[in-house]
């Protein structure tokens, strides 16, 4: 079994030296782009390790993690354009550096992209591509989830909790279960790991929530406070919300009801909120509960230590990052 | 074998009792609304058609005519963004109905929905998928050249020609092979039946081109004129350019680079130019090249005439349509 960071590179290599087609140029080019512009990769390398684990190699799963891949930044090119946001891992959005038709269509192929590699996929085919769709449409799912808390005055944790859950937590866990697919695993195995997945994807997506607000701006890589500036509803914001008293939820709603305001200064005074309620505290511990959960899915996978040691570490190195 | 009209009402049929989901219903509700507004269904009907024609059924076409006629949809709803098309079939397109953000989630679920039952198909699975990707990422190709064609002052026949393939031809093209390869049809047919379909696609686009400016307001449902007011590089439009004199030439661009007029003394002015020029008799003479490349293709294939005959009776309606 490899580590995380042998297949991370082992996966780039091969993610960069892939042809998907040349003409027309405005099509392909931000295919390129938009994979060349990195990530962590996370959803490929759990893919991958998995399908080790379970005692296949690296060849049977990486057309599958690629695919994985794939899709994961066709979404991230479309959210942009949804969110209209402008700016991916520190470059220009695909619509802002072409144009809104290009992103939409560029995106359109790169989901197609997406399913000829997991079609190239040779074992228990039908089985990987029930999930990898249930999965995609899910995360469509998601998406509409969170567009719709836009416009609503309130959402709940429980509907916070769904939203996430289909917007990345399941995708997490499906990259895990293709790969115990594509090994052959059992389906004991194969539940425990996609709930292992599930419960990881949660905790990956608070603590995002979190960095969001809370982390260090040199280390996080974007700018901090940005879920606040947008009034995005995430988990800190429903949790403030529902336990603030009269006064500060009169300042929290007035802060998100100004068209007009000096964005260090909104920051700034939402977060000092924030951490008169407690609400880093509250985040963490449903953070840790559901990375406790995930462990406890772990550690039923019916595989040797030694074997689930790698992909333990790596989920350990994801629940104590800082970027 | 079933003929065309009872094909087209148990396909509606069909597809009008698929339950693909219900919440978030922001998502969901544009798919039934974007194929609950009709169309002729010409991509399903002539994958069925093939499949029954090399000796399958109708149960083992169904799933694969539901995912083509599916995608199709999808993607003249993200056309219809593109294009800033408000109207479809006579009724409000998605993103008017709705707004811009649905259109583009609820397209792409429609992308995923499509590959679903695709993947329900029951034999030679993997060689459907490799039909229906390639041709799904030719179709975005062709999107993209027609977009191209916008901004460029000089568009060649050839050009026209390979974008109309990209993205009309080959989706009635794989539709027909996609039903053979379900039935089992042998590689020559196979490849004929695909070469059949290219041949009546690319005429079909042509008569589409044709109908959209010389049409029967009355009987085409759209606009008479609708290409000539967006200045549509159609091949009327490129064969006018090509075989103008000076001063006809001079009046086509002037006509095109206005941005103020009057819509109905546009299309009167330009129609009377294509017809002194013979552009519907140029463009009648290439659709039928294409009509007689389709059916000597179609006479290669080795069945019986009497089975053929729906599909044949199915391709002289389609060609003798004035809608």
């Amino acid at each position: 079994m490899q580590d995380a960071k042998t297949l991370y590179q082992r996966f780039n290599n091969d993610l960069s030296n892939l042809d998907f087609g040349q003409n027309p140029q405005r099509l392909y080019d931000p295919v390129y782009y938009s994979l060349g512009v990195g990530g962590k990769r996370i959803r490929p390398i759990l893919c991958l390790m998995a399908c080790e684990l379970f005692g296949s190699n690296y060849e049977d799963g990486i057309n599958a993690a690629i695919g994985i891949e794939i899709f994961h930044n066709f979404t991230l090119l479309h959210d942009d354009m949804m969110d209209k946001a402008d700016v991916r891992r520190g470059k220009p959005a695909v619509h802002v550096k072409w144009n809104e038709n290009i992103a939409l269509l560029s995106g359109d192929a790169m989901s197609v992209i997406a399913y000829k590699y997991i079609c190239e996929t040779k074992s228990n085919l039908r089985q990987v591509l029930e999930v990898f769709s249930d999965t995609a449409l899910k995360i469509c799912e998601g998406q509409q989830y969170d567009m719709d808390f836009e416009t609503m005055s309130e959402v709940s944790e429980k509907q916070y909790l769904l939203m996430i859950n289909l917007k990345t937590a399941v995708l997490l866990a499906a990259s895990l279960k293709i790969g115990a697919i594509i090994a052959g695993a059992n389906e004991k195995d194969k539940k425990n790991i996609y709930e292992f997945g599930e419960n990881l994807g949660m905790a990956f997506q608070l603590q995002d929530d979190l960095l969001d607000t809370f982390g260090d701006p040199d280390v996080f890589g974007k700018n901090i406070g940005g879920d606040i500036v947008a009034n995005k509803k995430t988990y800190l914001l429903i949790k403030a919300l529902e336990t603030a008293d009269t006064k500060q939820k009169k300042e929290l709603n007035n802060w998100l009801s100004l068209k007009t305001f000096d964005p260090i200064d909104k920051v700034h005074s939402i977060k000092y909120i924030y951490q008169n309620l407690g609400i880093p505290e509250f985040s963490e511990q449903l953070m840790n509960q559901y990375f406790d959960k995930a462990f406890a899915k772990f550690d039923q996978i019916n595989e040797k230590i030694f074997n689930k040691s790698i992909l333990y570490n790596y989920a350990l190195s994801l629940k104590q990052r800082d970027f």
